[in-house]
This record gives C-alpha cells, structure tokens and sequence, in this order.
C-alpha cells in the first residue's frame, strides 16, 4: 500500500440505462484497484432537472448539492461513459453543468480520470476529448494515459451476467487505476507546502 | 427574392433562462432574415427528460417526436446557443441525442448554422465546434462562414428591453442569415437529380 | 456513369515515408474509384517549406502556387493522412497552411473527403477532426460519412507488395469514393444559378 | 522567492516572421515572471525540416536532438504561438512530431503553460486546444487557467517598438506565470517520493 493510502475515488456515471456498458464498467473498477484504494458510485445523472438559470436563481438542486460534496470530499473522480454523437451525452454534461455552479466549484484541482466504453470502433474517444475541454474551464486535473476506450463494448461485456468479462479490457483499466493512484498520491504530495 | 424561397428556418435554441442573452438573438432573427425567409421557434430543450436508453425503449418521449417533425418539415436550422463549460450546454446536447434516435433521422442533409452569445471573449466558439463533431454523426451540412460568436453579450443586449441593440452583431447576423439562404437554395438546387 | 461525370479528384497525402500506410491507400485510390471518376496525386507536401510570413512577403513558394492551381482545377480533394500526435501532421498542416495564403483561396467551396490510417487503435480520427476544423475556416465543404479510419494499418497493408490488401478497408473506401462522388455532383448541380 | 526556486523556464515559439505579435510577446515574459524565475527561448522550429520516417531512420535532426535536451533540462515549458487556420501551425505542430520522436520523451510529466495572440477575436484559442490534445498523447502536464489568448494582438503591440504595450494583457501574463510557476513548485514537490 503506498504512503499516500488509503486514496477514496469516486465515479460519476454517464449513462442512464441499467444494462448500459459503462455500468458494468463501473461496477467492476473497485475490483481491479489496487490496494489501498476505494471506488465508490457517486449519485444519478437523472436526478438532475435540464439546467435552467432562472431554476439556479431558486436554489441549487439538492441533487447538485449532494454530488458536490461527494466529490470535494473524494481524492480523485473518475468518469465512465458513454459517447453520444460524437460528444458528451447530454445528461452527463448537463450534470456537470450544475455541479459548475456549485460554490466552491468541486473540480477544482480534483484528479479525474477518463473511461469510456461504446459498440463503435473509437469506444468513446470522442467524448474525452471534449470532457477533457470542459475539465480545463472547471480547473480540474486530468490524468493522461493509459487512455481507457473500450471499442466494441458489446463484445466485452458478458451479456447473461453483465459482467466486464474481456481480459485485455480488464488489465488495461487495473493499470489505468494504479498509475491514477501513483497521479493523485503525487497530486496530493505537491498540494502540501513545504 | 430569390428563386428558390420561400424557405422555412427553425431555430434550436439552447438556453431556457427568460432572459437569456441568446433568446434575445432568436427573438431578433425574423427581423434580420432576407426576403422570403421565415423563421420560427422549436419547442424547448426543457421538455426533454434526461436520455436512458430504458425510457427510450418504452417509446420515444413525444418532444421529440414532435421537434423532429418540425426540423424535416424545415429547409434549414438554426442553433443558437450559450457556451456551458467550454462545451455545449448539456441541456441542448440532450435533445440533441434524443433527436438522434428519431426515424429518420430529422438531421441528414439538413442544412445548419450554427450562433452563440456568451459573457466572455469567445462568444461560445468552443461550443459551436463541438457542435459541429456531433453534427458529423448525424450528417448534416453545417454553414461555414460567417461565423456568429457574440462575445460580451450582456454589452450587446439591451438589458431593459431584451433587444439585441447592438449594430455590429445585427449586421453580422443578416450577413449570415443572407449566406445562409444562398446556401441552402443551392443544397436545395443540388439535391435534384438531374 | 453519372451524368456529372466525369469528375476529377486530387490526393493531398499527409506522409513523406516512402512504405507509408497512408501512401498505399492513396495508391489504391484510382482502383476503388467508381467509373467516370479518375484520382490523381498532388505534389508532396515534402516540398513547402516551414511557413514564414517574412518568406510569404517575398512571393509564395511555387510548390503553394502549384499545388493551389491544381486543387482549383479539381472537382474534389482527398485527404489520405496519418495521424501525428493526436492531431493532424505537422508537415500536411503546414502545407495547408501555405495554401490558405494563395488568392483565391483554393479550398473555398471545394469538395473535400478526408482518410486516415494508423497502427493505432483510432484510425487517425483525431487528426480527421482537426482537419475538419482548418477546413471550416478555409470554407471547404467536407464531407460527413461514411467517414474512412483504418486502425491496425500494418495489417491491412501487405508489408511485401505494399498493397491494401484488407477487404473490408477497401469495401469502406470504395464506398466513401461513391458517396462522395455523389455529394461533389450534387455540388456541382447546386452551384449552377437556375 | 518560493522554496523550489529558481525555476527555469524555455519558451517554444510557433512562428517564425520576425515582427510576429507572438515574438513580441516571448521576448516580453522574462520581464514579466516572478522573483527566482527566469525563461529563455529555445531554438527556432524553422531548423527542422518536414517530418519524414525515412529522414528519421537515418538519424534525428540535430535540431530535435538539441531542442528536446533543451525541454528536458528546464522546469517547465511556455508555448507561445499563433492560430493558423483555427488549429495549430504546421511549423510548430511539425517540430513538436519530431520532438516526440526523441526518446525519452522531453514532454513526458513537464509543465506546460500555453500562450497565443493573433489579430482575431479568439486569441488563438483553438489552437491551444489542438496543442492540448497532443500534449495528451505526449503526456504533458498542461497548466489550466488563467489562459492567455490575445485577440485583436495588433492594437497590443507597439507597432514601431515591437513591445507588448497593453496593460490588460501584460496583468495577465504575469497573473498567467505566476500562477504557473505555483504548479511547477507543486509538481516538483509531488514528484519527489515521500
């Protein structure tokens, strides 16, 4: 286990569908962490009402709220989700631009990292690219590679069981989460004055 | 007027604030557009539900269905939009998505073009090109140039009347709505076979 | 053959190495072409050097004039490109760049498909993007889809003879060649004041 | 003076014209970065010819060689460049493939903070997301805000002078260094293993 442990990472979900891919994705990152590290799911992205600034004026949704706190409150976050023409789904940016609002913003030099999963050849790399975009307006810092785009998600899913069956796909994620850990250890090492 | 009108506009709008600074800009496209070019309103991004791939499979919701009507029925579209988080406001990338699972799909060969208002210096350029990602997936034909980032908006829009005063953005408009027909008329010229 | 054809198609390769992947797609081209349709190289892009305003103020490099000239007499331009560091090749974007300085502006209106392959597992698809990107400011008309990322390039190609050898990719490719074929007459038909 | 200093600094330049706004503007950063910081120019990208594998097989350019020893020796990079065509320059884009050719890798885990003028509204913007993108795949760690882009340079820079003259800008390079200087300290302290 290293010095900096235990490290506390939390997910924030993309998609909405119960059999979704990047569900089981999620489901399975708390097995494949190394050591001293846990995973937790953070709240629904449908509990969010489509952003409305004149709803902001009235009081942040108890949903934004929430979140916020759940990831202030994590030493890293890390993103799994689906691409949806080409971009963010709609939902998931719609959450991230409630939890914008929120002061202070819970991004703000948090650690995130990237996973994505779709049926298509890129599994999902678009969609990092712009969420990479809109994590440097929020300040956050995005870890870099290994990249996780699960191409050819329904191959790799055990479709009876839900289970992130494939191998590969598996070992490239452990080692995702390792290096995270080594990048929000080194993150939290630099934070301190010396 | 020109040969090919009269053509019919919709516009897409991404913001649901009353006093947006882009409701103002669609509020002022009918009197900016070119002879022969009539321009209306969508329904809201509002009446979209969050995208779950669970709800869609139980039917799709009927904003969709009826916002999708409205844009095949439509010679060209027009997106207006703010800027959220150096991307597209989650709220709009959501109908989006939800217009995607139409049958047809509402987008193919359909003519767009693309505005934004924003507080900042960019005028909600970084928005306008993830828009135009997505816009590839569906197969649209998105408009070029002129491009309409209005930056600074809250100088540009009078904030007692909601109007779009300012000269330079309304010139820049009709320049682009002007083009916009011309490139639509020649879309529509060239679909014909010959 | 379309009653628009003949139409003529120019190659712009974004590679130097002689066995490149990129340059036995391109050498494939006129093979998988549809009838009345012939393609031809463009010079190398080898040939500009590093852009310089200072250069500029002295007179354009005959390689931009050149190749400029070439690219207005053509119906269509495609570009068949690795992908450099998650973005388009320094030496085709430098190209490009020298040719956004010939007047008039070559690309204006210009039909544009784009191609990529790459050992990788994304087909070249970010340096497509960006191209996409250029292309907006330089008014080109790109076409959407289908879109051509050949990822694994090193099997697709055989290492011997050079040739594309994957059927699948020349499948695609021949497909991309009618579709765009299609779009460049309907371009074409479009221009024509009626 | 913070406890890391002195930090050192070089700066990549991404054009070559002489009174470009953008050497205006390196040559004003020594001026303008805090106590125990200096920052030196690193060589031209104009002393690399067009990347080529088969040029690279032979041996690396001396100028990549140089440059990426350069890069590695420093604390952190500052790259100060102009938009051509809403991307990165080819120039600049060209020597940053052959640095990433050098091994190791001279961008791996280095601090980067990214500049940009030009005569437009957007202040080279969309170049600094292109380079962004690379420095992913370089894996870079690029600073996030305050950014700088530098719309309408002409009216910034002393025509006859060739000094950054603007005071808004001036603030917010200095604002921009310092604050990166802040991260190179941090990264440097969680580098170190505890």
């Amino acid at each position: 286990m290293p010095a900096d442990a235990p490290l506390r990472f939390v997910i924030l979900l993309g998609s909405l569908r119960r059999a979704s891919f990047n569900s089981a994705i999620a489901r399975a990152l708390p097995g494949l962490a190394p050591p001293g590290v846990t995973i937790e799911r953070l709240g629904s992205i449908g509990d969010f009402p489509i952003y409305d600034g004149d709803v902001e004026a009235q009081g942040l949704p108890a949903a934004a709220v929430a979140m916020a706190k759940a990831i202030s409150g994590a030493d890293g976050v890390i993103v799994v989700t689906p691409e949806y023409n080409y971009s963010i789904p709609g939902g998931l940016k719609n959450a991230i631009d409630w939890l914008s609002r929120v002061k202070p913003n819970p991004f703000k030099d948090k650690p995130v990292a990237l996973q994505s999963a779709s049926v298509g050849m890129l599994g999902g790399a678009r969609a990092q690219y712009h969420l990479r975009m809109s994590f440097v307006m929020l300040e956050a810092c995005v870890f870099n590679k290994p990249e996780v785009m699960v191409a050819n998600a329904s191959q790799k899913i055990d479709a009876k069981t839900g289970e992130l069956a494939d191998a590969p796909t598996r070992e490239i994620i452990a080692a995702q989460l390792l290096a995270f850990a080594a990048f929000v250890a080194a993150h939290k090492r630099g934070a301190l004055t010396s």
